[in-house]
């Protein structure tokens, strides 16, 4: 098959490459790959289709590394609350009444959002996982993807859900060209019992996928664990061998400082969900500590119940601001450090090894913003335009393999009208049940 | 003259009256004033301009309480430096350069921005204010406009300051059809010795305009105020009289209970500004507390140079998200209150009487998003996804005074283009010089 090889003239690139923050030139992709970067504009024999580059910022594609992509039904479905009252009274009941086709819905009204906010791939845990690997599948956008397990229940269930989860990770690890990854992902060490916990280790041992689960989000779910079983939730998970496997924490807001170094020492990576903390009042997450430690730290957005929204840009901002106001230090996760979060520590986070740099020999998965407007002038530092003063409505142009799944700000691989429109019809049943 | 006429249909209006959050139906504008909102169709005879508000969700107008406009110039310009670097090495040599025509692009750009992202009025201390004045009257917004003055300086140059801001607000308090009103503003208790405030409080009580001004916006500062004056800035500014007269604070992050108590008993008014605060790690202001004790608490961006947008729609969100996450309490600045903060608390701060609500009377300052959106999805809850999930470019239309300046997201009154064009330029000759 010929290739499709295609080249943006006079724009701007993000390579965040040693002191050098950005390239104004040429980029050349052929197929899913970037095969040129560069000041120079390259020799091309053949005629090839040209992308005007000259009001285009171009980044990496954002990562979130942490979500429950479905959860957009619950957007704005009972906010401002205590944390239980929420869970109890509010998310519970509907998460329980939610169907296959259901999650369908929510997580396609997701990967909407994210693809046109600059999102080019996801780590989501949830039920019905088949349907949030189908609308990626369609979509072309890319999505590391596990069923989540809670064992808070008898252990014939809790194995009967790892089997769901083994099932799920053998049917779809490596499938839609490969963007589709997975993880075995206890829910947390609070939900989890240490024998559960352990035959995730086990599974993810025998499939070679890594681990992903949720973390000291909360004090009181820290007590609990030392209450429990007598230890802070990093030396029980460190117990349990979690940290024998590759792994990937959500949130780990309350840390120890002999925490932080076992965590760097296994080198587990962290996905900072810093809205979500916030907003659900979990508190503030070491992260100046934990990137001073050499831990890799992402960002994640959390479910859209607890955001509320998937700007990746708002949480790369969150990043780089609440650390300097909290610690005092303004120079505390500067701008470079907040992208990188989001985009080169996320793929690592992932476990996506060619994506997440604009870089000769990786994945073309990029996004383009227009800079071409008020807050993005003076055409100074772009890198500092993008933490502090973009969002995700200025991503005009989205790319996965080299791939264009959103032009001129619209979709061109998913229907977004009928999406939002049954995604509505979906959240009006479950709440008129 | 024939009165403008007009109405919207079908549309959502933000009333966050009592328990009702939003009406669903009509309104009616006639001239300057909003005249009729319900769920009932009004009985009109005439034929009248008709506006489709199926998927329009209508907010009062956005009100920004703290700014220097002409600051756009500097933004990204020195991010991620300890603060008196930025201050000593990037915008103060910057700052001294800038003439009169400088800071009219500098505001113009600011203008386009806010105007774009909702925010129909806007509170500024600068230099060279008539530039700013003109752009406003220009551009159809709203401008609570001062030539804020830096008192480190001889006693002369201080008074010919003064008598420069003083007849700033006599040339231009109450012009452009009352759009333009002015306050009198001694920069900070730390940059200005107590005399010139004094001279400022009696040049507000001569002229019957509030005052503004910084205060307690670093830790540093408020130390400075104690070893200078032997009191904290709060009470060293009420025996200066300040506080007999109306009075707007800005940043306000350093209190103690007792200031606190002071500022509620004066009915002392705070721009909170926490983008910024964050961003220079000046530290969380105790919002709650203030809130609580009956304090008139808005919100401000800051100048460009350090939020680095003028989305207010983002301070909203880190006002309600922020104060949760510091305090431990998720019911902290609920959305119902961060709303308010930006539109009914802002006019009250800025003493603009008419503005701030959607109700009957008042003057037709107003904005309307576009809710046909995924982050906009499920439409539970309209208040929740303004503030959490909304963007300064969900703005579709904003009106001032009843007359729209923003259409389909494009200014009507001003020449986008060439003002971008020309802040560029701006900005590359001072850097040049």
């Amino acid at each position: 098959m010929k290739k499709h090889k295609w080249m943006v003239e006079n724009g701007t690139f993000a390579v965040l490459e040693g002191n050098q923050s950005v390239i104004k030139g040429y980029m050349v992709v052929e197929d899913d790959r970037i095969t040129y970067i560069g000041e120079q504009k390259p020799q091309i024999e053949e005629p090839i289709e040209i992308i005007d580059g000259t009001h285009l910022l171009f980044l990496p594609g954002l990562v979130n590394t942490h979500g429950h992509a479905a959860m957009s039904l619950l957007r704005g479905y009972g906010d401002d609350l205590a944390l239980q009252v929420w869970l109890q009274e509010k998310m519970w009941p509907m998460e329980a009444k939610m169907k296959a086709e259901d999650i369908y819905w929510g997580a396609s009204l997701s990967v909407v959002e994210m693809l046109k906010g600059g999102t080019t791939a996801f780590v989501d845990m949830y039920d019905h996982m088949d349907q949030v690997a189908s609308i990626v599948d369609q979509s072309g956008m890319r999505g590391v993807l596990m069923r989540g397990v809670i064992g808070l229940c008898p252990p014939e269930e809790q194995r009967q859900k790892l089997n769901e989860a083994i099932a799920f990770a053998k049917a779809w690890h490596g499938k839609a060209d490969g963007r589709i990854t997975s993880m075995m992902s206890p829910h947390a060490p609070y939900t989890c019992p240490p024998e559960l916990i352990e035959m995730f280790v086990q599974a993810s041992e025998d499939l070679d996928l890594p681990l992903h689960t949720h973390m000291s989000e909360t004090k009181a779910e820290v007590q609990q664990n030392v209450d429990d079983y007598g230890l802070r939730p990093v030396a029980h998970l460190e117990r349990l061998g979690v940290f024998s496997r590759p792994t990937l924490l959500a949130h780990a807001v309350h840390l120890t400082d002999e925490e932080i170094d076992i965590l760097a020492k296994h080198n587990v990576a962290i996905s900072h969900n810093p809205g979500s903390n916030l907003k659900l009042a979990s508190g503030v997450a070491r992260v100046p500590e934990l990137l001073k430690a050499g831990v890799t730290v992402s960002l994640g957005t959390d479910g859209p119940a607890s955001n509320n929204n998937l700007d990746m840009f708002e949480e790369m901002r969150l990043a780089a601001l609440i650390h300097k106001g909290v610690s005092g230090d303004p120079t505390a996760v500067p701008a470079s450090e907040a992208l990188r979060m989001g985009t080169e520590y996320g793929a690592k986070s992932a476990f996506l090894n060619e994506v997440g740099r604009l870089e000769v020999g990786m994945k073309a998965d990029m996004i383009a913003l227009n800079t071409d407007q008020a807050h993005f002038l003076p055409h100074t530092d772009f890198i500092s335009h993008v933490v502090y003063s973009a969002s995700a409505k200025d991503v005009e142009h989205v790319w996965v393999d080299g791939k264009q799944l959103v032009k001129n700000g619209e979709c061109l691989t998913v229907d977004e009208e009928r999406i939002r429109r049954e995604a509505q019809r979906t959240f009006e049943r479950l709440t008129a049940q």
